[in-house]
């Protein structure tokens, strides 16, 4: 198939630091080529692919201090798609809304991934009124403030089979991977570390935004001997912190759409102790690749049971269900359902009925 | 005619406090009305408009704590005029590039006013891609990054006729007002008091953004007997700061595209001595309504000519050129002429030769 793929342009394709959907359109990019597909990249210039680089700007914006209005660049990628519109089978925006107003047109078929929270008030306008455009979930606790638009399916996120080798988690160590900020709740994986007596590693960068809470908040725990703050780490050193440890702690407080680094835990074998939150209990399988516990003391409970869990199972579920191979088949499945309806017969033709959930719930 | 007015969300129509955009949507809309054109305006729920109002959004995204996507509800608001288009003769937009790719597809009659400064590097490609989109500027200053897009017509922003009266400047001061910022150097403002010994009111307000460059640089300077600083004042407290004002310095440091506040000053017959820079020689006539000045020295030598001045004239010019009556009759006058092009006629239909000027000059 001919396909583009539209990301944002916050992020180089894959992003050169930190960067979640700009990584997993990269990821699935590289699939798509792999798997034989015609695939051209709406990206910024110093992307990196081996699909056909369309490029969009020459620098990713978010790192560019020369940037100061990252919209005009999104709405001339816009553009340019449309005008190469007939080029494609298939277009995969990553862009949430901006779109919408110009695929609802239907002179192109479409599919939407939905990459963000959905539960703002904000949001709700514009999602009732484009209810018919396709769109994607990356789980489907992602769903819940938006049971009534036009859902194709979940598809979760992948990584490359091979990215990431598996661990022994002999380190004897609790891992903590991501940023410190008060939705992830490092200052949980630090009550587990304390209140198990198990050694944490708390491998984190700290944004500008999070720099007080980090001072105020999270600092003054880090003085134990049994916590560990190595800060920031790339993506070559996570197969070691993640392989080795017991178990990656993931005490977030908020409905996160999709946690990529759980999938990354699993990818090096190593189960997750994760808080019920979000896409959590769809990913982790419970006493199985982990524990999804609901407070503080079902947390230490499920530390203690840890090492019970068989490790190669982690693995095991991370190559059936988490590869980019996997996901890029789901959409490639999706593609084909669209591209096998005609004209603008994939947008629903009635409003549909706001009280009435089953009408037009998932193609699952 | 029937006209749609499309205004920014940040701001209620007129904006509850400051609001430069939004202010000027507000006076254009309602002199159409009074001059007896069906005008819709697509504005926040609590807009006060005579027109018809189509509430997009409960409150202005600006001021409401609660929005934390306001680009959502711009979106929204653009496909609800898309649905709504063929109601209008006439769709006046004043949201930058937003529509662009939409209004691109020309199944509506558009204009554009843009408001604001255009000398962004991230401007230059979708504006040279959109170069045939029918645009107007507030000042010619303002064209000059972009002189080869679709220029209509510069036209000037206006005031109601009687919203304020002239003054008699026999207050013996010299009057700064506006927001403290680096770029309106009120510092300049505060040297030409001293420098002449004529006392200066200050009316200002300090924005958070703004609040160090004010306290560290602004605030030890305001410790003077000639210097008084009033904050922030309403529109009703401006007529009486600015009637009794000997004149209105504008010392500005960057390409402001139109410096209302010298139409303020002008409507109360107060001169302007102001730095030439963006729009001010083309509002200010030189030894008439006011100086334009390229230094310090030539400010201090202005305010010992400022007596000199017949401020009756300043009154007259602005009646004559910068009043909303003034303003909305240019607009009608393009209205008029883009309602007689035909179809997508008034899309220039082959690309512009960027290296040559003359060639898609402006309309005027």
């Amino acid at each position: 198939m001919r396909i583009a793929q539209i990301p944002p342009l916050y992020e180089s394709i894959p992003p050169k630091l930190y960067g979640g959907t700009e990584r997993v359109v990269s990821y699935l990019t590289e699939e798509l080529v792999k798997q034989g597909h015609d695939v051209t990249l709406f990206g910024t210039k110093d992307s990196v692919t081996s699909a056909t680089l369309y490029p969009v700007c020459a620098r990713a914006t978010r790192l560019n201090p020369d940037c100061k209005d990252a919209m005009a660049w999104h709405v001339y990628q816009l553009q340019l798609v449309i005008e190469n519109a007939s080029r494609f089978d298939l277009i995969h925006f990553h862009n949430d809304y901006l779109h919408f107003p110009l695929s609802n047109q239907g002179h192109y078929r479409h599919i939407t991934t939905l990459h963000g929270r959905l539960d703002l008030e904000d949001l709700k306008p514009i999602y009732k009124k484009f209810y018919d455009i396709p769109v994607v979930s990356i789980s489907n606790s992602q769903r819940k403030p938006l049971p009534h638009i036009h859902w194709l399916s979940t598809v979760y996120h992948g990584l490359p089979k091979d990215m990431y080798q598996a661990g022994d988690g002999k380190g004897n160590y609790l891992a903590f991977l991501g940023r410190i900020s008060p939705e992830k709740r490092p200052d949980r994986a630090i009550e587990i570390a304390k209140r198990t007596g198990i050694p944490l590693k708390v491998a984190a960068k700290v944004d500008k935004a999070d720099a007080e809470y980090f001072e105020e908040r999270i600092k003054p725990l880090l003085d134990h001997p049994l916590v560990e703050f190595i800060g920031e780490i790339g993506d070559h050193q996570k197969e070691k912190f993640l392989g080795n440890a017991l178990a990656l702690l993931f005490p977030i407080d908020w409905p996160e759409p999709f946690g990529m680094v759980m999938i990354e835990a699993l990818a090096t074998a190593t189960p997750v102790i994760a808080f019920n939150n979000g896409s959590v209990p769809e990913i982790i399988q419970e006493g199985k690749t982990g524990f999804v516990v609901n407070n503080m003391q079902e947390a230490i409970e499920a530390v203690e049971k840890i090492r019970l869990l068989d490790r190669s199972l982690c693995r095991q579920v991370f190559e059936n269900s988490f590869t980019s191979a996997v996901m890029a088949q789901k959409y490639v499945t999706l593609y084909e359902q669209i591209c096998r309806r005609e004209g603008k017969v994939f947008h629903l033709q009635t409003p549909p009925n706001w009280s009435t959930k089953e009408k037009y719930a998932s193609y699952d």
